[in-house]
């Protein structure tokens, strides 16, 4: 079992999502600093959507990412400064830019099942010199063998860890274990684990994580994040330290840093309400929901029923035609045709 | 494993220190209505602390709970409506009144070391028909081993089954693990588990208690409760569900019951706060935070450390005196003998 721990706190990043990105400057430099001095590994910051996800899909953010990532830059003095990149949505160019604007670090995220179309960024940032990360996400979509294959992907264009990504909510603590477990066999590089809280074990799975090897957990203030959000930093904190793990991240000031600077700008609590249940049990994208109680409405059936079915074929972004489908199956399967 | 589940709602007793005991009658009916709806096995109903719980130390009721009693006797039809009674704050008699208002079962708490104070009890509860539960609180604060005699204590007075309560949340899964196997393997009749949120961890302690063969798991609504409240019912249901136990309870019910009826009457959202981090850290009373606070600012230290002290020295209620004994000697240690 490693003992230490590095912690990824995103609040400036997944966190984002909870504040409609609408953090200021003056917010980011309050929240990077205070975890800079909790003694926090990686701050992470972008649109929650990763480099450039700004724009009228993924939400607008208030103010531009460059200048909140500077602003970051000049009061972070230990820890690493990480951006996200999602090819597709973000490009090396804009990764370009970032490392200009202070960024160190890189996570560079895809679908569990494919780490090629990340291999040239990977190459990229490897190249100019950062600290770089192939990130998996909605990994319960897939097996831990085939997991294990991905990661090999990302180890052999040169990252220096692999994050696992439970971006539905969706695993119980045994179903991270096998991951963890399945990658941590295959690569020689570190492996991190990024829960949600949908079924209110993040936690708990990345304390099962950690158990099972895993050397980084990402993690947000107040558990700061879309839905029902992310592992709470100061609370995973506490929990590393009982369990026996070392972390360079005090857990007393975490709590601090968050009262300060994450509650006063907080929208809504973070709390696990139903929909969030929903979309964590089916393991759908929470975009998913919307067109399913559209869906549902126009068919007279269940919103819930078409996201478990959805979860169940396995559906992945880009075919929300079949959210219809599903919708009229169930429909006609009720015998409800109208 | 067992592969079914019971699930002891108590949003109407753990849960109303969060409303600060203001439950009405209609509260009280709209709600067990839903859960008896939904298929909870048991639905718990009395003051916070229990039978004539309602007084200037534990706060008052609004509403005398013998009526709140009788009205969530009027609506439930198929689980059984149990109070909780702490020995010595309530006695036999409130028992013998919450029988007549309707109860048909009852779980007697007593501190994880003094099982034999709840041996009368237990027995008038038995012969009076009742389904009838042996509590053991703060179950932290002893090995499995001490506590596997303490339920066999239980088991011999006649209780139907054991309930272990992290009255502090300051278990981890393991550490759970460790003590439902332990009474498991002591006693005949099934274990259950009650687990607060303060590190996070309410709903997977609930799993892991469940994995290691518990049978009666307790939750709340929205996880009401005091502090971080305790695990969430209808997440706990849906992860259940997912880790393939078998409950009569449903999930999608129970978030429905949740939204309509729980939603309205909080206070306060039911996150986790910085003071329940630290009580479930320290593994302290929630009642000591003010008393820490008050010998902090007394003696120029820190509350936080006072409570770590206070867990390693597992002071229980009424050694509320030590507190000051504590925070005297961290300020010597310190050399802030102002």
């Amino acid at each position: 079992m490693q003992k230490s721990i590095k912690i990824i706190d995103t609040t400036l990043r997944d966190g984002s999502h909870a504040v409609s990105h609408s953090f200021t400057p003056e917010q980011v430099k309050a929240i990077a600093g205070g975890l800079d001095a909790a003694g926090v590994d990686l701050i992470e910051i972008t649109h929650g959507d990763g480099l450039a996800g700004s724009s009228i899909n993924y939400g607008f953010s208030e103010h531009p990412e460059l200048e909140l990532i500077r602003a970051a830059s000049e009061v972070v003095k230990n820890a690493k400064l990480t951006v996200l990149l999602l090819p597709g949505i973000g490009t090396i160019e804009d990764l370009e830019m970032a490392r200009d604007a202070g960024a160190t670090a890189v996570r560079i995220a895809t679908h569990c099942t494919e780490a090629d179309i990340a291999i040239q960024h990977i190459r990229y940032a490897k190249e100019h010199g950062m600290f770089t990360v192939g990130f998996l996400m909605m990994v319960h979509m897939t097996s831990p063998e085939e997991l294990a294959k991905q990661a090999l992907v990302f180890e052999e264009a040169g990252a220096d860890y692999i994050n696992l990504a439970d971006s539905a909510g969706h695993l119980l603590p045994n179903e991270v274990r096998a991951r963890v477990k399945a990658v941590r066999e295959a690569v020689k590089i570190p492996v991190g684990f990024h829960a949600h809280n949908n079924l209110g074990v993040a936690v708990a799975n990345s304390l099962a994580a950690a158990e099972e090897g895993a050397q980084y957990l990402d993690a947000t203030l107040r558990g700061l994040g879309a839905g029902a959000g992310n592992a709470q930093s100061e609370v995973l904190a506490a929990v590393l330290n009982r369990a026996g793990f070392e972390t360079k991240a005090d857990f007393n000031t975490l709590m601090d840093v968050a009262a300060e600077f994450v509650d006063p700008v907080m929208k809504r609590p973070q709390v696990i309400f139903n929909d969030a249940i929903t979309i964590g049990y089916a393991g759908v994208y929470s975009s998913f929901l919307l067109h399913a109680r559209n869906a549902a409405e126009t068919y007279g059936v269940n919103a819930r029923e078409i996201l478990v079915e959805l979860g169940k074929r396995r559906m992945v972004g880009g075919q929300e035609d079949m959210i219809i489908d599903v919708a009229h199956e169930i429909a006609l399967q009720q015998g409800q045709t109208n």
